[in-house]
């Protein structure tokens, strides 16, 4: 049965970022949240756990950069075309603690053939910015929905 | 009770790295195991499971990341003074899968003043390559097993 | 004999900028121009000339980093607060020709404490993006205009 | 007329240099030397000049950035396979003065498809390390030597 795949680009967006958070089991597992998704861009939360603090009793900066890499991820892949991170940079500029609700906001810079560049800022409840990170992307081949579906 | 802190570099990196270890929640949840520990350079090793993956059924980047920023900590906070992760950049190089090893070797490449540079490969048990990380570190105020203690 | 300077940060901006630019070979050398300064912002722009290419016939990626990193320097500096860089990462998005001109703008992300982060964008004159780069501000001890004074 | 093309791997790195450096106006104009080229690294120096230094006094970071990235294109050209920069990042460790030679050494440390990851330290004479730099390559259509010939 043919499946009915949205034109319009911010739910084709939605359409693909609900595929994909079905099969997303890191994402589930952290406990994270997709707060806003459209075209080219992304925003998700998530609470900092007991489980989420490092051997200096803050926030696992792989926590943060977790939260991010999720929220590109969704970003890059809401055209509905399969694309993978290919690298990314982030700078930590302040401690996040446990108990604290994250926010992570996806942007697109740059997207042009198979590559893109997308930057996302991690900030606090209360607007304490945490993070920036900046994610290059790689489109593979194959679609996000179709491909799922075959999985 | 004055507190015996180890002179020799080795036994001061084990030393340090067993007192975070303790309470470094994030690297026990996710089931990884210090492998090697000396002055300046840690191996970590976790087993990919199937909470790690993403909406493309492979290791999800974070995981990748948090495994690579985890050994960069222990070797960056070997000589027992406190250090945190000031930025950090990989380059993803190849997917991993559920079911495999990973194991993340930390060096220092540079270490002067407050601030050091270390350069982590991850490897699947049979020797792919799976990713490069540079970590940059930043000193801060305080002793590693002294201010755990305290906690 | 006392030197004014000025307490209004686009004033402060532009007169650091003026002290920095005498005494900046390099962004002479290169015939750079200042086209904006403002507080934790600045402008560049730089025309590519034919000792500016290199063997592939494409304007040297070397080069547009330095156009980036110049204007990061203004930027960072515009408090008049010694400011060097620590760390830079840049994305080449398209090649630039000989004869064309590139613009660099850059923008503060984060400043807060001894150390910022700077998002420059290199786009050439009919708005083709060519360079996304990123830059970590580090201040160390002096000001910028009273330094250069007694240098 | 045929041209002879090297078969052996150091053969034709230094047939593929000596064909760029032919036409790198950039590397030739900043007074590079090309010390040692072989598959996959190489390693150029630069004495820095008063036209290289920056507005404190010190040489310019994009001037060590491009000695940098130099060296890594030298390096990751060195099989005759055009191939670009698409990403670089560098962590400037300490500062380096008007009249010191910096020597930059390139190695690779990932090369698979059509994509490379390299890593660049950039020394002093006496052996101080002044950056580190990392660059991702992408190869493009075409060969070094057979293009620069065409062009």
């Amino acid at each position: 049965m043919a499946e009915h795949i949205p034109t319009d680009p911010a739910a084709l967006a939605a359409a693909t970022a609900g595929a994909m958070w079905a099969r997303d089991q890191t994402a589930q597992a952290l406990g994270m949240r997709l707060v806003k998704i459209d075209a080219g861009c992304a925003t998700l939360a998530m609470t900092i756990r007991s489980d989420m603090v490092n051997g200096h009793h803050i926030c696992h900066g792989g926590m943060i950069f977790t939260l991010a890499d999720t929220a590109f991820a969704y970003a890059c892949n809401s055209y509905n075309l399969n694309t993978v991170a290919s690298a990314a940079q982030i700078d930590f500029l302040a401690p996040a603690r446990e108990g604290e609700t994250l926010e992570a906001e996806a942007t697109e810079r740059s997207a042009g053939g198979r590559t893109g560049v997308y930057d996302v800022t991690v900030r606090t409840s209360d607007g304490r910015m945490i993070a920036l990170f900046r994610g290059k992307s790689a489109r593979i081949s194959g679609e996000v929905i179709a491909g799922l579906k075959e999985a």
